[in-house]
């Protein structure tokens, strides 16, 4: 992905990037799409009825991913405290996800991607949420 | 909308439905739009450059509604403690995104609807957040 | 919900509104919770490795609603060639949507409200396409 | 991103992957969240009254590649017209939005990034679009 170099050239930014947020951004969007897809890949297994509460997790999960990396990607304005927030419910949805998977990954390969993922992208967003020093509202 | 006609013929509710709950899931589809219009109405305002942050607040109010009204809408397995935290998420999105359209109402008839709708959702994310107990996670 | 009362006071639009195409975006919203419910409804099934298909096309369906309600809401500059085959595209997700979950309403009441949904966007997204003059691009 | 390695492993898959559609389904991520970035990078500059034809199609274009890449992430069942008609509709959306940044890559770094992502994932919907034989509906 180009958050970096996207966000880099905002003329509020001017190259003084907050790197740890950014990463934060990427790894939202890669695991909207990865939850996406492990909820489409347990809705195909011969078990999906065993899989209800991991396909729930994950459509949750790719939701508040995305959201979040919406709100992370801008830099207009200020909205700091409502970001740091969010990044904490995101942390949360991807531990609560990842957890489940975790619990399918000697059957699922999907779920083994998926639950790697939603901990890459709990861990970026708690350091995002760490950077981030609420100055106004 | 349908979200009550829709939510009640869910196997798992059948019937008995969280009407609070149900209520603000139509006000954050609602308020959505209403923010999305807005940020649009705003730039096209001559004015536009004093409207920047009115129109960040709006951009990211109408993300989190969003994400709240699908993950609210979700009856299969069970995520409260995330749905509780989004949704106060969300109310804390919309009391900030109507605070500051809430500056405008003399000159801008769309921050005056918006504001009054953010204003509905904050408290409908609100009293749906009160009926939520989480018991699992 | 409240599009039109937000799109007349754009200032672009100024009251001149495009009626048809805002009963369109709101049915653009309903349609695209409504599917998400059915999705999720369906999933809940007991019997729901007959049901992938629909939850497919539920899926599917909400996406593109969600997308073209954004379109449609917007009034600042000009995308109306855009718009055009968006809404035409959504009309083709519901009809597909809603045939799918039509071969269900004997034993799925979600099924039965979703396709009469579907039935409603597909008619509003050609109504609202048929009003829409591409003067640029 | 990861979503080869996510969808090689779905159960009607197997490894046997539409590199082409997958490549495009990542050019749709990245290209939602550089279309974000614009527009909101166009928001914050001086000239923002001349930007907002550029900040309209950033938003669609992002909507609409955030739809279609979640369309063709999706493998259990079927829905391939539907899938085609979208990937071209969004070739649609990245031309319209990579032609207007294009007019501004002199002035605006951020522009011109996104200009190039728009080209790229125009023709990554156009290739992928080419391999989609709708055998059903």
């Amino acid at each position: 992905m180009h958050a970096m170099e996207m966000i880099s050239t905002h003329p509020d930014v001017r190259g003084d990037t907050n790197d740890v947020l950014i990463r934060c951004i990427e790894e939202c969007y890669d695991c909207a799409q990865i939850c996406l897809s492990c909820a489409d890949a347990c809705l195909a297994e011969r078990m999906v009825a065993e899989l209800r509460q991991c396909i729930r997790l994950n459509l949750d999960c790719s939701d508040v991913c995305l959201a979040t990396g919406a709100l992370a990607s801008r830099r207009t304005g200020s909205n700091e405290a409502l970001l740091r927030r969010m990044l904490e419910v995101c942390a949360e949805a991807c531990r609560l996800c990842g957890e489940e998977c975790g619990q399918h990954v000697d059957r699922h390969e999907h779920c083994r991607i998926c639950s790697e993922s939603c901990l890459r992208c709990e861990r970026a967003c708690n350091e995002a949420a760490a950077t981030i020093t609420p100055t106004r509202q």
